[in-house]
């Protein structure tokens, strides 16, 4: 079940740079896209991801000005792919995929039920000339549940890295950690 | 020692999100960050990272438009630490840290010789409104001798993810793999 997670604690569900699912809805229904090109930009918290008209989600973007960001875990890898490899064009993911949409409380976007965290997010900004989309997340949540947490890093060559041991430096970095975290 | 990576492939080495050290040269000398706000933007290679007028480096990047991104591994987790928690204004942190620095081909700022890859790159554009630093790959180099090539995904609250295991899924990606890699 998806419960909310502080707001400034969201950028800690992108900081390691996991692969995403970023959701869209449009006048033609919803629409999720696999993506890896992410990055967190603030604190408050404020994304980028890079993406374009190549893109079918990237219209829906551009009108709605808005998105869910959806972190798939280690288990989900065909999921990963599977979204990543075909386009809402001709396919309707959620459906076809098996993916639950869920409301959020601020965009119209839907949350997907079967991921370990969700992050409602506005378009601030298209920087259009570098294709970069600046986000502002609105609300998080995670499904504190769900037995597998590990996500996937994306290499670019077809393979994806499983996130293994955690290191604790906590102590060392205590000058650079907000405050909320 | 370094070994050229053929630059389509350089965007691999970003792509999952490592936190990295990006160096930079300028009228005072060489120095060295910690970042892990980077993206890939394209396969030329194009990258992305977010930095502004309160970091040290910012200035060198905006004069001398040119920095190397070295990627660490898991074993220097308290090199990345370190170079992350302390200035450039009061530290010589080459010297400090123990740092090789060595020349790169195309610009002035120096490769690490400690770590695993260095990626020499040129600054394309700042778009200053949002702080993000476009970047180009010029040339890439791999250590492929180094032993840990486990690279470190900061989570932001002072703990750091290790790469785990690695899936393979270049069958059902093939489509989305670029030619070189």
């Amino acid at each position: 079940m998806m419960k909310p997670l502080p707001l400034s604690r969201a950028f800690t569900l992108l900081e390691p740079g996991p692969v995403v699912l970023v959701t869209t809805r449009s006048a033609t229904g919803i629409n999720v896209m696999t993506i890896s090109w992410t990055m967190v930009m603030d604190f408050t918290p404020r994304f980028a991801l890079t993406t374009g008209p190549w893109n079918h989600s990237y219209a829906a973007l551009k009108q709605s000005k808005e998105c869910v960001i959806a972190i798939p875990a280690a288990d989900q890898i065909d999921l990963v792919v599977g979204v990543g490899t075909c386009s809402g064009t001709e396919t309707d993911k959620f459906a076809h995929f098996g993916l639950t949409p869920l409301d959020g409380q601020f965009v119209k976007a839907p949350l997907i039920k079967e991921c370990q965290a969700n992050i409602e997010c506005k378009v601030v900004d298209i920087v259009s000339k570098h294709n970069i989309v600046v986000l502002e997340g609105l609300a998080a949540y995670v499904d504190a549940r769900r037995p597998d947490k590990r996500t996937l890093h994306a290499v670019g060559d077809g393979t994806f890295i499983v996130d293994g041991e955690r290191l604790n430096r906590k102590r060392m970095m205590r000058s650079k950690i907000p405050p909320g975290v």
